[in-house]
């Protein structure tokens, strides 16, 4: 069997009484090193906490491992219990979709465990999550790469007044292009978008694509470590946050569409002015 | 304080540890009983169990004491630690917005305790969550009262190639009309709609509105239980789904957009043919 087990968004005690069963009924315990695992605090402690919680020694899989090596994990699974750790829920990714047919596929029977995930714990700004749209990805522009596939999304998600979650690109062990070309394989510090970053992008595009999708006015909602302890959920318009510290990772951010009254008394308590 | 904390989808085992530790922690416990307790059999013995697992007694606070009598235990929650627990996330449905904006207006703190709700893991599916676009409710119809403001959002979703999420109606302590009409309070037994009775009010209004939103051949998912053990999702057609038992609730419904390869993949597992 190969349980997935959502592991939800603050640290090792979101975990659920369930995945916490299944976890320690394991063989084997890996878990995925490539999404989010920086809320986590996996650089420093965190993995330790979760071993010392769960009782297990925890494999780390990292992105090469879960898309190259998943047969080597998926035939222990077909011979014992192993689990398979996800921050967040299961299918916030679409490489655990992947995982699950990989499974399928070769007759591993898959159990998976829900939990929380930025998909629907942002409610915590107080917008009703019926009322978003499309969920747009916001990636890190490079000199050369600009894509902009998001700004059609807003504007369709705008116009049928609905609000668009953007989440915010993260580079976890990427390969460094000047070592690759030396044909090693070093990798660059994890990167993560700030809500400024986000912002100055968006602001960016508008400029060049002029369809008033948004404006410097439009309101948002910056969001830092949902669900976390010390997270941040700040109200205002795009040119008030650019100037706002969020602090640490992970951040994302939202684009208000029409309000209903419940929301914008909610959403008055997080706001700037 | 007043805590806030999602149960998950399945049943008792589906708290997270953070939240097991402050329901433990707190003196009084209510537990909402108006939108979906159904999935955690609290008709029979679910309640017991909570009480068990929880090592707390838990009052059941159903919607009239809600949204008329927050104020007692708002107070209670100013002077000791009140746990308000609730079936998925807590912002899963709007009254919990409303609640914890009277628990701020009136001072008292508040903390959030998230899980997973129908919002994030109808992605066991396989259909991509960013692929969704505004989540619709269908109401149960009745003679005189068949809103379909519903066939709108689905078209628009259609034209942009998402996926729609249908919440069907759950009806808990609906008061009975013939009895208030004599005074009396008592109330109809609760109901909750089926993926069949969904799709024959959807196609009924296709065949009133006329505008090929939909079709009987329109891709469907129907889903019941999702995260129990004996959750059940099939994939079909409207015509096909409409004569599928899905058995006990809670039930919801997916009109399937455009699909990427990996979405197909992962459909064909549940599919009827």
């Amino acid at each position: 069997m190969l349980y997935i087990i959502g592991l939800g968004l603050g640290d090792e005690k979101d975990i659920t009484l369930r995945g916490l069963e299944a976890v320690r009924s394991c063989r084997k315990v890996y878990v995925e090193a490539y999404t989010s695992l920086l809320s986590f605090g996996i650089s420093s402690d965190g993995l330790s906490k979760l071993e010392e919680l769960y009782g297990k020694t925890i494999a780390v899989a990292d992105r090469e491992m879960v898309e190259e090596k998943a047969d080597t994990f998926l035939s222990e699974a077909s011979e014992s219990d192993v689990g398979f750790l996800v921050v967040g829920d299961p299918f916030g990714a679409t490489t655990h979709t992947d995982l699950v047919i990989r499974a399928k596929k070769l007759g591993v029977k898959v159990e998976v465990i829900h939990n929380a995930s930025v998909m629907n714990a942002v409610g915590a700004c107080g917008l009703q999550l019926y009322r978003f749209g499309e969920t747009v990805s916001i990636p890190f522009f490079t000199d050369s790469w600009r894509p902009d596939s998001f700004y059609e999304k807003i504007m369709e998600n705008q116009r049928l007044g609905l609000h668009t979650l953007c989440l915010l690109d993260i580079q976890v062990k990427e390969p460094s292009l000047e070592h690759l070309c030396r044909g090693k394989k070093v990798y660059l510090p994890p990167r993560f978008m700030t809500v400024n970053t986000a912002l100055s992008q968006l602001l960016e595009v508008e400029q060049v694509r002029g369809k008033q999708a948004y404006s410097e006015e439009s309101k948002c909602v910056g969001i830092a470590r949902l669900g976390s302890i010390d997270q941040v959920i700040i109200a205002g318009s795009m040119r008030d946050l650019l100037a706002v510290d969020f602090g640490p990772p992970l951040h994302c951010l939202i684009i208000v569409g029409q309000t209903h009254e419940l929301e914008d008394e909610m959403l008055r308590f997080f706001s700037l002015s």
